[in-house]
């Protein structure tokens, strides 16, 4: 792994170093779950996602995407038959008139119906935005029934496994920039999971939904995994088994090559095709010096009907400790390949090949804000730079006048709206906002043509001339 | 008005600067219209709105304000009730079992069930999301049924008019700093139309929907208008003479004295309580330099049920040429003081007063991506800034190891996914999308220990040392 020092300090230092105040500062407060399970987020939150989604940004743009943004509602026809089990968590508007239409599941979908519709034949773009499903909420793991996704996708004919390796490099940066702590990146291939399921004797009919069963295996242990494809979807015992000898494997290359051998699979055209794919991706990872991160991992198999290739999915691991409890604490972020998504919302079916990736950002919200609460950290939730306050009575206009000249030169300013507020009370709220510096204004001031300003944090007061004001001010918020 | 000149120049030439560049770059493209009354946004579209709103987003921050963010849908029952004739265009959802739910229809209605909710007090904040209302779509005004509302709110008991002036200025500064062209601010009071209503002869029953038709005055003439009064809503015909009177008059300050003297307003305590007010606002408006920016209009009726107080609302005034067709071309930013709307979500009904505005912005996208198809003027909707490039074949390796590098020094770098790209194609990649560097390894840069960094605008190229490729590139990005 190349080191992301570079990287890691400046995002990392401006996150938590912006974030970060000291006295009698907000710390993240929990606003009310609805009932509806969704929920406010609040200027704590707000800002916390906004540092965390301008880094995850910044990566999409130093990789050279355009950005996106498709309606939050879709035609409920374009959404159906492509998120297999799921389907049901999808929200459908009232039938007021006119066509039927549901509220987006994801950002693929419509990234797929937008290639199809505008004949668009390669592009790399990202796409910030809303989703709803209506699952049960829970709200531990950071899942609302409404929430964000921040999706790259690159849409177009290339030579194999170049820009899949470029998404995998993309994941790894934003979560090495993240300083989540340590990761991996599970890796498999559709064509490999369905040429196991053919050689362990899954009839082709139950492929989908035994790819379903599988994917639980990071929730369910595969005792439960087998239950459920046995007594619930039919498969015979000791397919299940051989299949249970299969999803054990994970490892790096060596395991590719031990499955060219495999005296069952190496038979299997599709898994061949798969495992080729793998090895020239493995290569590339390589040479981005990331391949120690990624691990093939057959039991890997994400839910979503559409993928046709290579997928993944990258999981934190917990420090030693925690890892006796439980291997991982869930995916935060994931993707693959959909070569035959976008011909299904084409008249004429012609394929644009695709690969994307979306980052949990939810969960990566979750597990920052926990940390920061942890921590006992503080927010500044505005970025206000100048208060002004007075000691007198009756100085309205004055601060009015004074405040309107701030803002005219960029400065950030508020003013208390009270037409006779007490001194000691305007310098609380700076406090209380982290507002660094006071400019005072009264009648011994005004006499001699100057300004005081204040300091908050020494409490250093120095006097300046009037008309020096603004530059003065500009200076100093240079300097800091 | 003071001069907004830094903010302008620095606005409008990161808006315009970094967005226009020279050869062969794309305009912006007409998305397809969707049947169901949205849109796609394309990259292009993208580029000018990002900038657009961070420069309202940065005004609203030096204004002190907070971010906060609410659910796209709200239970159905927050939302009745709250925006008079237009409750009809409200989305609901589908009763998939639970809680009946609607998409929100503003962003006011949902802050102030936010306040009530979490007994907030006093809140300075900030809202940038969508919102959906089933109108028939009039795409040429860019009205579709999906569109981003951006709004600043003061919440809180404080004097008089101090946040209300704060709500024009912060429009002014963003109107101002957008360089739409000239524009004025209508201001009226509702309790002054409430007065006036009364002494007019309007029973009170009928308030709401009579000030729904003078709502329509900027829209259709004063004899429809009438109509619509008189034969729709059973106005006593001289009633709405004496209407039609009061509604022809705006003006500044002297107006508002007129009004104190005028002898059947004079008589009603409501007008005089929003005289009163309007007057002290002037004040203000003037110690903030905006007071010739600000038209009182007793026109002015705003049509949503929340309004108790102060209402403004900006036009955009048309040049000497373009005036003689008709006055205005339409709202662009409007807002007003809400003092009751809290207390409706709050079980023991405690009040917040409220002011606030929004900011038209889906009317100004299209009227800067109208000037900007208008001026011919291209955009880049990437922000890449070295492409890395062969001219030999079986350089793909050496390729992937130095975009990685360059990649993880936070150096935004692109390359063709193909193992043997033609260098005139990568060259010409990059006169497209306006890429200013070109990096170039073959295999005599490989023999000699360098590599070759070209510009694409001069065509220059210099050998550079391997190991220093990062810091030159950083070096020369900075310079530029």
């Amino acid at each position: 792994m190349p080191p992301f020092g570079f990287l890691h300090m400046r995002v990392w230092a401006s996150l938590f170093g912006q974030l970060l105040r000291s006295p009698r500062a907000v710390c993240i407060r929990e606003v009310h779950f609805h009932s509806q399970g969704t929920r406010d987020i609040s200027p704590q939150q707000m800002v916390v996602r906004e540092k965390i989604l301008d880094m995850v940004v910044g990566c999409f743009k130093r990789h050279g995407a355009k950005r996106l943004d498709t309606p939050a509602f879709e035609l409920k026809e374009m959404l159906t038959e492509k998120y297999g089990e799921d389907s049901g968590l999808i929200y459908d508007l009232k039938d007021q008139g006119g066509e039927l239409l549901s509220l987006r599941y994801d950002l693929t979908v419509p990234f797929a119906r937008y290639l199809a519709m505008n004949k668009v034949k390669k592009m790399k773009r990202y796409h910030v935005g809303k989703v709803w499903r209506r699952e049960s909420p829970t709200i531990v793991q950071g899942r609302y029934r409404e929430f964000c996704q921040c999706d790259f996708d690159i849409a177009g004919q290339f030579d194999p496994m170049i820009p899949d390796a470029e998404c995998l490099k993309i994941m790894c940066e934003i979560l090495s920039g993240l300083q989540l702590g340590d990761f991996i990146i599970k890796v498999n291939d559709r064509r490999v999971l369905d040429g196991m399921f053919a050689v362990c004797g899954v009839p082709e009919s139950k492929f989908h939904a035994i790819c379903s069963s599988i994917d639980k295996l990071d929730k369910i242990s595969w005792k439960d995994v087998r239950h459920e494809m046995v007594a619930k979807k039919g498969l015979a015992p000791e397919v299940a088994d051989r299949i249970g000898d299969y999803v054990q494997c994970h490892g790096g290359v060596s395991l590719i090559e031990q499955m060219f051998q495999d005296p069952r699979l190496s038979q299997n055209k599709q898994a061949l095709d798969g495992l080729g794919d793998l090895k020239l991706l493995f290569e590339y990872l390589t040479l981005f010096g990331i391949a120690e991160k990624i691990s093939f991992d057959l039991s890997l198999a994400r839910g979503l009907d559409y993928y046709t290739g290579v997928i993944y999915e990258a999981v934190l691991l917990q420090t030693p400790a925690q890892a006796q409890e439980s291997f991982n604490v869930g995916s935060v972020a994931a993707g693959g390949r959909y070569d035959k998504l976008v011909g299904m919302f084409d008249p004429k079916g012609h394929k644009v090949p695709c690969v994307g990736l979306s980052i949990g950002v939810e969960r990566i919200f979750s597990i920052v804000e926990q940390r920061m609460k942890t921590f006992g950290q503080k927010i500044r939730t505005t970025e206000t730079q100048v208060f002004v306050a007075t000691p007198q009575k009756n100085f309205l206009h004055e601060r009015l006048k004074l405040i309107a000249e701030l803002w005219d030169a960029g400065i950030k300013a508020e003013l208390l709206y009270k037409n006779n507020p007490k001194l000691l009370t305007q310098l609380h709220y700076c406090e209380d906002m982290g507002i660094p510096l006071v400019v005072i204004i009264g009648e011994q001031e005004m006499k001699e043509g100057i300004i005081k300003l204040r300091s908050v944090a020494s409490r250093e007061e120095v006097a300046i001339k009037r008309e020096n004001l603004v530059a003065e001010i500009q200076k100093r918020l240079s300097e800091s």
